[in-house]
């Protein structure tokens, strides 16, 4: 299939070489053109301006948030054919993929939100989970695509639904990593080793992904290796936030991780890794996670 | 070795048949002495009264709180031996520990803090997890007898790091399962239903034990079996609040969470189980996990 | 001045009088065609048709939100004469006055948000406090109008800078409101009084409106008189923490505040008074504040 | 009559000083000595080492916590006179008043927990506002000391409710005063002069203490004069949680102020002045409260 791909970011890139390898025709653009054109020599694909975008059967778009995804549609509304298919593996925003979505319909443009989870070495690997939200019919067309990027491809719901749950996976990972700073630093200053009250948590019911994976890979050893943008985070766990908040549920818990990941990134800047905001607490405590 | 048992509960009952059956000869003594009676016919230990527990090499407490384990130390302490080796397997506070060590050592009984996870299933199959704090030389002691009831015995520091341990992992969990409801709920509005929505966080960086093991077996099927009392996990987040206080770490998350369960308490009543605490955010949002 | 006014609700019908008698002709208009008969009949207004609006010089708006101030100049927009002046009373929403005064802007017309403060009390009287945003040379233009209907008429920014004062002041009442509950419980069950407590409190730092008029006069007694729906409280706490979003300051206690009134809200329902919020803290407590 | 004053810090040395004037003789002691020749030296009163403080019919203490009570009364203990009346100005704790209570009743002195209410201007001025606790009768003998040093002594409740009052009082102001920095924050960051957004508020229903004294006159101007430290509300907010959480309140507004005057005591230091927690926000915010 003659595929379209907006964005070679640290995502977008390695999944746009693996629809690729998966043997479909993948025109790529980037708003820095050398990288399209660095992507398209590494890899066998074509690197192309906006417009040419509209020639394809499906266009993948990938951008740091729901706005530049608006402001690309609204820019290749006029050259794009009936009967072509969107997904957008953007981390955005219910409300404003339910506008986009509605734009394209107009011109006979299905759009599906299909976030992705599992990290860039989950992109390398095609591993990803992928979350989609959209009409069924168009869910079905975009398999075999999704399947090429990801492992894990489920269709849950109408358009939203994909960057609802997406949103509320990364404000759980961010509610569970703030609450597991503040035991362990807490028990640190007790007297006791972290590593050690981390193989008890682990072993019990206090578990979750941050004290697997997050706290004993990046915070015990302070590599914090620069993998998710803290700025990122925030502004999904903002998008959780409003995701509770569209439902109509009461949800102290949300907004209080809101609000914490928010003064996070003001302390650390947008820039920093994700797993860094442990560090705000870390500061608190007058103690370090070790 | 000549073994106390003091506290016959949904744990303590379990445990204690486990150390019989390690060979150990087991007196054991319960408030209300015909439970005890019972225990004595079903697996062969001998019903005692309090006093006679001081017979005992080693002496176990599984009490609700750390108020009955200080009121049965006072009583049987004139009956005390030297090198007697206490065990308190209840979930208790850090602070009343220490104090109850203070004066078990006045008389040379050695005190350890040994609360337990993996719930009564663990507690059956002697494969518990076992968070241990005291002096090194008394955990030696202790660790054959304590390896008899659990898989997974860990010294986590000085007399009460075992039960500050053990109240960060439950508060730990109240808070992640409180975050998954929330966002639950919010998607479950939205048209998602929770079975997906849990399938693709379990894949994903937002799993925690309350998504992959509570919300699937128990809330999903509204089976909400009771094996844990809502109002003894209330006690234990307090207590957890209690850790990041003394240690002197802001912990807005902690303190949220700590009022969240003490209100599902009053709504729900102590003794309802602690998984249902999600069905105050259900009223909240007039809607269901499912 | 010819003055149109739409919307007779609790605040608007003695506001609308109170212009009447100062000297201007009124034209009201009210959905309920009923109410401005009623109002014309009793106080010499005359009764109009939506369309019959748009001959007035000024026009002031004074609906339960935003929604209905934007669907009501839509429906006027053809009918509206350059240089009109455009005055909304409704507690509404900074956002989306900016974006009602763009769309009146296009058709020359002066748009400017001035909600009021003080109670149905004040707006009978005329002493209403009054913050507006928008431009100054409007502002002067209402000035006189808006005497009419307030003692305290402030220009404060901007469009939108009045109802973003409005949202913040009534977040603020909500805080103040429920700490006071929160802490006036407690030593009820301590043994305090709460009258006792508040003389205390009120000649003292931790003194606010709420614990000067409304617990006195309206908890205390049990009285707690319909003067301001907790549902539209529970709006306004959520626009203020839209203001303190959209303005980036991080927030916990805005957010936590906005919670706690949605699940009031939510546990009373939407028609309850805005003071009977301490209900679920009472609830809660197991007491009353008396 | 035979008064013993022990603590000369900013709250004391005025406060005995007017109990001087007031025709009574005072015994004060002060841990440095020199501060207590200086009193003496400067207002007629007379420096006494600490047993001989026992020689008063009434004993004032006016110390940072209750520790310090605690520990005075131990040493005094042996010296203490039956009949004796104590009076504790410390904003000190209920639970551990009740202790000293206790303590002294042993001997024969009545204890009352007296703290007050008005800053170093109302101890210079004798216009304190005064929350007593204690036994009636013992209330009655102290009131005449009482109204020397203050000019409105209320009888609140048994040992113990003057701490529990003046903590919630301090903890009302914390959560009034942070709550304002968040909302006048954002409307400065939106365009409204926060002058002018307290000139609407005050005239509404979101003033409080905080809004109508001490942003006014020491946020705006920039003086931030030390007046009362940071550390010690701080210390306030703890006790004022304490007392819900003793009385069973579910309260997360009171649990969300105590973590946030944590953190700010931990980012500013102890010694800052209470107001400057504002400081904290404005941090956050990018932004002052001008």
């Amino acid at each position: 299939m003659r595929v379209g791909w907006i964005g070679l970011g640290a995502m977008g890139w390695p999944m746009a070489k693996n629809l690729k390898e998966a043997g479909h025709e993948v025109l790529v653009h980037n708003r820095t053109e050398a990288k399209a054109r660095a992507h398209a020599e590494a890899y066998g694909t074509r690197a192309v301006p906006l417009e040419a975008v509209a020639e394809a059967e499906a266009i993948f778009s990938c951008l740091p948030t729901s706005e530049e995804v608006a402001a690309v549609v609204e820019a290749l509304l006029p050259h794009l054919r009936e009967g072509t298919l969107w997904i957008d593996c953007t981390s955005g925003e219910p409300e404003k993929s339910r506008a986009i979505a509605e734009r394209l319909s107009g011109r006979g443009v299905a759009f599906l939100d299909a976030p992705v989870s599992g990290g860039t070495a989950g992109a390398e690997a095609g591993t990803l989970a992928v979350m989609v939200g959209g009409d069924p019919a168009a869910f079905e067309r975009a398999r075999p695509l999704l399947e090429a990027v990801g492992r894990r491809v489920v269709h849950v719901g109408p358009v939203g639904a994909g960057h609802a749950v997406k949103a509320v996976n990364n404000t759980l990972l961010a509610a569970n990593l703030w609450a597991a700073a503040e035991g362990l630093l807490a028990l640190v200053k007790e007297g006791v080793p972290a590593g050690l009250a981390l193989e008890v948590l682990n072993a019990s019911s206090g578990r979750s992904f941050a004290t697997e994976e997050l706290i004993p890979n990046r915070v015990l050893d302070r590599s914090f290796p620069l993998t998710f943008k803290l700025g990122l985070l925030a502004k999904d766990v903002r998008i959780g936030a409003r995701v509770v908040e569209g439902a109509g549920v009461p949800s102290p818990l949300f907004h209080l991780v809101r609000e914490l990941y928010q003064l996070a990134a003001r302390e650390l800047g947008e820039e920093a890794d994700h797993v860094e905001a442990v560090k705000v607490v870390e500061g608190w405590a007058g103690e370090a996670i070790r």
